[in-house]
């Protein structure tokens, strides 16, 4: 890559544009304004920037989304939710925890206002869980556990991907017109949860498992989680795709997992 | 301070309420809608609320606003002169850097987007400095520095606080609307600029001490800058206050200074 | 919990001792001097000693190890192998990258000192991987991945948890006195990598997946990893334990995995 | 700058070496092994290689050493002494609650063991400040505060830079052989508190500041810091030293001082 030297006038070209909110009052104005200042505000017009480029409708990217965190106990559910139905993202890779927080509001279960200082020990005792401000009913999230553990056990024993799992999810989600699995599951947008072993949806698997094994079934005559066919389908999706490009919230398995399924595309098919 | 134990019911009352863009499309809306959900978002809402309970007409508070950072370089001057117009703030103590760059801008000169990854040989080489992504022309800079020394030279030769000094320089920045220190002149606004050695104007000052210094003046009879004046000029404010609220941009000596300020009001007036 | 409130001599009882360096000079006294100072030293001399409790012969503690990041690339490959060898932890959760660089290790390949600022376009046409300030050997990496795939299609097509194919690799490092996987097979300590799918070791296994079902072989013939599995296991563990205790190199889902470990227990035993 | 191209072998050439604590129990081997790690590891071994060649014997660097934080109150104060008593720094800058805390220590007083999380309304109602998890006995706190205001009353009413001023309260920790003050004092290292208003010193000296407005003497009668005076002396220092080498304990005005010392050293005496 040869680059002429730049001369000082070039460098000393494009004065800073003071941020100006004297009757701009959208969120819009205000992501333009940013593109005029300076750390991390310009990076997020930038980031707008290449979020519109590739959301627009000519446009040929496959839009990945990765997410972890509580994004769900949060508040952002029914955003995550919007930018599925206004096909704003194309493939999901996320951890267990957002997949299943959406279930469990999908039970008519809610999340609630709390204290981060609070009396952890009384939480304890009362079967509330804390994360950070947010509180969770405990006593729910583990009907909600073993529930997941029952719709497995009505499932044909054969091995499945994530992705299929969490369509099955998404079918028994369709009345809440908010919820994430829903959603996808009638956009047909693949949701990939690598990780899902590590999350309370791998924890209502294990009791089920416990329960299969207890009863005697043998190994092939049990339901089956293959995260590898995930990898094997994710990185079909991005040998197919003209383009790419990720959306992340968070960090984590969901944002290594986009970046490795890049890998896995040259490893399997040779890009 | 006794507080009854509270109930399961007391404390899962309030659900997290999921933020909702659909049609809302103002920054007032956003941080409203912030107020329903958890973390940082929920955050920033209290934030706004009791800054408006601070602002409000009818309210005693005095506000003081503390500043560290390249806020002005970054883009921010516009919105913190307004700050000072709209009456949002009372007291402002500040680091050097911020009352210097918007000098430097009324004197007509700019701060440019850069590149936090150029090379900076280079830039060295063209008297550019670099602020992480944003470029400042070194030698407007010195004319800057130079400037200000040869304003303190024309002044009396007493002792000043950095609030008074300040006040000298807003003087003469009343041709630029959107100066901070015109507006704060303008307003009445106080700012006071504990650290000032250790910035740009301190150099600037240091380079007229250096002359007077040399051209034999004694210590008496030169201009001089009073840094404990500053304290018990902000503690008597402090102290003649019905009630104080704080912002913070940023956190080191002019965050603290507003806290100190509440002890030292404390030693002087035994409040 | 009822606690008497403190008067203030209690409060202001145990003055901090300024750390002394003396003639001290080994780690031990170094930690110890920390336990009289304040902040994270502080914390860190309290770490010790809950680890010395924790390891202590007459114990009874499961000790449970979770790792992430690239600690075999920066240099901590013995030391973990050392933790094993001398039974100072128990169970090990990991992430894919740790033993995967392990295993690449035993291979005879290295990592190698790199520059973070380094021509990453260069790096790329001549297949070098950067990690910050570490570079690997991207063919290498590549040759690595196909051997993982090819030794799953030497096995019985069956399901393995994670814990019984990483002892399938351990088995193959037993040359390798500084290795992980050889070390914790030598020593029967199982290691769970739940998110397996989303490293090199997923990206080597899902090459041999292609070939095998490109080679018309039905999912039932298949090797097959299974991560419910694993959770149905380190609940075993966790429940047979009389006490745990964790230790954490880095976070994400080797920590949370631990974490959930023990609400598995609990779920699946009713502890 | 023109460098060649390196090849593929001149970058895959040093391999990282593992950290091995085998029988290596000395704070210097821990370090040295760090050098053929990565991360943050190897360049704490970087640091303490530079930091040798400052501090050689035969080495012509001045060592300027920026402080910030609650260094005196962590458990600090005996290494900062050490490091001054070995003449491993020649030039201080600090913010004053360092040199606070030292001469607070030198009275007598101390610093205690606290717990973060403790009941902050008790603590106020005790005239406990609480740092973290450190306690502080506001009593003798503000015993300290005033006495400083004494001293300075006691001076010569003129201007003194915070230099001089420092080496006044050094003169009186003399009794204490591991006071920072007082063994710069000893040795003759110039200590610099450019933000001296903003701490403990600067209220004490307030508290004085308004005696003697109150009883009725004039600005020109009046004891007096001279903080550009401070900026004065430190490029002399900078320019007529053959090398400077800075290290940073914390960041702020301290550490900002001595980077800005050096454009002082350049506007003033042309470097």
């Amino acid at each position: 890559m040869v680059s002429k030297k730049p001369s000082r006038e070039d460098l000393l070209k494009t004065p800073i544009k003071m941020l100006d909110l004297g009757d701009k009052v959208s969120i819009g104005e205000l992501v333009s304004g940013f593109s005029g200042t300076s750390f991390q505000a310009r990076r997020l017009a930038q980031c707008v920037d290449i979020y519109r480029k590739m959301t627009d409708r000519d446009g040929t990217h496959t839009v990945l989304l990765g997410m972890s965190g509580a994004l769900v106990a949060a508040g952002l559910r029914k955003l995550i939710s919007d930018l599925i139905k206004m096909r704003l993202v194309d493939v999901i890779t996320t951890t267990g925890a957002v997949v299943y927080q959406d279930f469990y509001q999908a039970m008519g279960y809610r999340h609630f206002k709390g204290d981060p200082n609070s009396d952890d020990v009384l939480l304890h005792s009362y079967m509330i869980d804390r994360i950070y401000d947010t509180y969770v009913d405990e006593d729910k999230f583990r009907e909600t556990d073993v529930n997941i553990g029952k719709i497995m056990e009505t499932l044909e024993p054969r091995k499945y991907s994530t992705r299929e799992f969490l369509s099955i999810l998404g079918e028994r989600c369709l009345h809440d017109e908010d919820s994430i699995l829903g959603n996808a599951y009638k956009s047909g947008i693949p949701i990939y949860c690598p990780a899902i072993a590590d999350s309370s949806i791998g924890i209502g698997l294990s009791t089920a498992y416990k329960r299969q094994r207890e009863s005697g079934k043998s190994m092939e005559e049990m339901f089956h989680l293959d995260t590898i066919r995930d990898n094997y389908e994710i990185a079909q999706i991005v040998h197919l795709s003209r383009a790419t490009g990720a959306i992340y919230l968070g960090g984590g398995v969901p944002k290594n997992y986009i970046n490795d399924a890049i890998v896995m595309a040259d490893m399997l098919y040779g890009e």
